[in-house]
């Protein structure tokens, strides 16, 4: 009897766990062991702000899969497990048991790195009270539950306006706390171009959440592990009883880098597109992986879900003896904050400048279905295209509908490298109940290629 | 001085005004002229079903644009006129006022021909009983909204289930009526794949409305302009006090014809990519025009509002002085009977066997949101796909929720020529209220990639 070829998985909320189910399927024999730092396995990040607001009632709803129904297709998970070493020459890293602090060996023929990424917590006094969370695992979100539970009444400060912040500051709105968000950056949201963040600005402001720019924190103060204010680097203080941090996420790559592995330019770890890493039998998928984007070529690190699903069953297939190629991001992502849906793909007028591409760009506000059918909401459609072909390049959305839909298109343009030419002429989806007669899409490709004829 | 040329626009619904719109923007010295043989211009037919279930309340609401607020842009708008001839070698026309029975002649330097399509009506003994209606024009809305405000109660016969027939069955269900649709076909929607055309079915049972296949209408009886009773071609009497035809339209072309214009095979008017038909400055636009299906190749006439639309202002260019082109169509199409979003795009089933293509297709049955997140629906999904290279053929979606957004990522990816390889890594917005962390698109692609592997 040969022994039974080892595949060994670092990580299991999204990349791993899908990794470990694809490699399951594509090969009956191999030995799957996933190790697991933290208490859970397989489930939704994306969907805590909602179990925070009370929209999602239950945890358990956001696990799609427990360890033991990994059992059934022969997967062993080990919670609780934290990785400390690889050793690529041997083939074997060692994983010790938090409880119980004991620490194996283990062969693998094959690994796969999917350790995800975790919050930044800027080094400020007082960062370390009680009071002050971020929002990562699903303990994360049990923790701030409790501590919302806990008090009469909320008074937070959100530092940073990426999605999570402005995700959060709706779930806290919900659950009656007074908000405000503070950003280093000059507008919110500082991925989405500047005309795009006044709207969502606006909508913050419409809510009743104060919003702080061009600011960041210089200390929290407190007494007995609790928050009792903020104290700007403007000077300002902020009373408040909660500080969320959602400053940013970072790679988590020092077990890599201990081993060898290389990181490319964004920090995360580098692979190809079959997510092979620099040392042999070695993979790595998920947030800890950087990625090529599809429209500039350049190296960009986004971690989203999605594409964490997308890597596992990359690397899961690839493990398991077959043969598939993750192609690259087109930097596509959504979120809602409050009634507000906000989605972009493609580059941003940022990146467009730092390649120094020569582009048109035009904005349009439209509605997501004909104007007399009942409950149609009102969205902007922002559309940048190469000057030279019309080739789209990027596009960004804003509104109270159909957002979704318009990114989708948009992001399908882009991997079909079509121009406002192309989208002007679309044949997409018309009914009364469904879109205006004319998409906003091809209102939108229609008014920049005015500016291209130009 | 010299004389300013002369615009010329037949029929005013969607194609022709839009087109009259679109010229006077390209073009401030053209002198436009629309004739309208009927009572209003610029409305959404689309819209009638929602007129006749209540939803949406007035009339007004479906008109567009008033005859009178052309003139602000100097459109001149004759309604209540039939052209009734056109002499190319003159480039004159005759139009007769039908309120007076007077006739004029008009000098045209360019001429669109928007005319439209009209109901067909099966000349069966009975056809003429005043509860006989079809439904195309604002008029014919007025005539079934009368009809249904003057009876207690309604058993209606719905002959034909096309999207009109079908929109109508919520329609009348919505205003308590009983409802039976009647199609000669041996299945429901006949344009739609029948496993997709099941689901609509079932709907229609679940809805309580009665479905009859195989079956055509023999005659109408009644008495004093009332009707009472269907009997069916296989001898089945259905009692009723309501028959609505929506057994499909056929494109206004006899002007075209006796004025030398060459039809296509479909039988609506043969254009160039200019909307040029075979006589020199004369154009043709809408729901009487033939357009070629950018899948098949072939001539395709699939009379839709948004083609109309789009088509009016390439007519509408092109006779002011432009040069704009329609690349043709991709067979998109969406409507809603109930809570059922029904949608299509590219080749179905049929067009793929008479064109003897080797395709592979699947269904799938997925979810528009996470499955954690609160009010999702389902839809399935049918993806088709050339065998040899795995090009998308065509898509079908039929569910509670998120149809438009699969069709029109499909229409997309048809424009944009792409594979099940392309779609299965298409990087689509993901965030839990908007769909599940893999899109149902990127199930769909990868369960078509894995069948064409083998």
């Amino acid at each position: 009897m040969t022994r039974k070829k080892q595949l060994i998985i670092i990580g299991g909320v999204a990349a791993g766990v899908k990794a470990a189910a694809r490699a399951r399927r594509v090969n009956q024999d191999l030995d799957i062991t996933l190790f697991e730092s933290g208490a859970d396995v397989s489930y939704s990040a994306c969907g805590e702000p909602y179990y925070i607001s009370g929209v999602i009632p239950k945890r358990e709803h956001l696990v799609i899969r427990r360890p033991e129904e990994f059992l059934k297709d022969n997967i062993k998970i080990n919670i609780y497990h934290q990785v400390t070493s690889i050793n690529s020459d041997t083939q074997t890293l060692v994983a010790v048991d938090t409880t119980t602090r004991q620490s194996k060996q283990y062969h693998y023929d094959q690994l796969i790195i999917a350790t995800g990424a975790q919050a930044v917590i800027p080094p400020i006094p007082g960062c370390d009270l009680q009071g002050v969370v971020s929002l990562r695992t699903l303990n994360d979100s049990d923790r701030l539950r409790q501590l919302l539970l806990d008090k009469q009444s909320i008074q937070a400060v959100i530092v940073g306006s990426g999605y999570i912040g402005l995700e959060l500051a709706e779930s806290l709105k919900r659950r009656g706390a007074e908000v405000s968000v503070i950003d280093f950056c000059h507008q919110i949201f500082p991925r989405i171009d500047p005309l795009m963040s006044e709207l969502i600005q606006k909508k913050l402001l419409e809510k009743g959440v104060n919003v702080f720019l061009n600011e960041s924190i210089d200390s929290i103060q407190g007494q007995k592990q609790t928050v009792e204010s903020i104290k700007t680097q403007s000077g300002q203080i902020l009373p408040c009883n909660l500080v969320i941090m959602a400053c940013g996420v970072k790679p988590n790559v020092s077990l890599a880098l201990q081993s060898g592995i290389k990181l490319g330019s964004t920090g995360a770890i580098a692979v190809n597109q079959k997510l092979q890493t620099n040392v042999e039998n070695i993979y790595a998928a998920g947030d800890c992986v950087e990625s090529r984007h599809r429209i500039s070529g350049l190296p960009a690190w986004l971690p989203l879900g999605d594409i964490a699903n997308l890597q596992g069953r990359v690397a899961g297939e690839n493990t398991a003896g077959g043969n598939a190629r993750f192609p690259g991001i087109l930097g596509t992502s959504i979120f809602r904050c409050f009634d507000l849906q906000i989605g972009m793909t493609g580059l941003t007028d940022l990146e467009i400048k730092d390649q120094n591409i020569d582009c048109c760009e035009t904005v349009i506000h439209s509605r997501d279905r004909a104007r007399y059918y009942p409950d149609g909401q009102t969205l902007s459609i922002k559309l940048t295209a190469q000057k030279s072909n019309g080739k789209i390049l990027g596009a960004q959305a804003v509104g109270q509908g159909g957002v979704a839909k318009i990114i989708d298109i948009s992001a399908t343009a882009l991997l079909g490298n079509l121009s406002c030419f192309d989208l002007e002429f679309a044949d997409l989806a018309y009914a009364p109940p469904f879109s205006p007669v004319l998409s906003p899409m091809i209102i939108a490709a229609s008014e920049l290629r005015k500016k291209i004829n130009l």
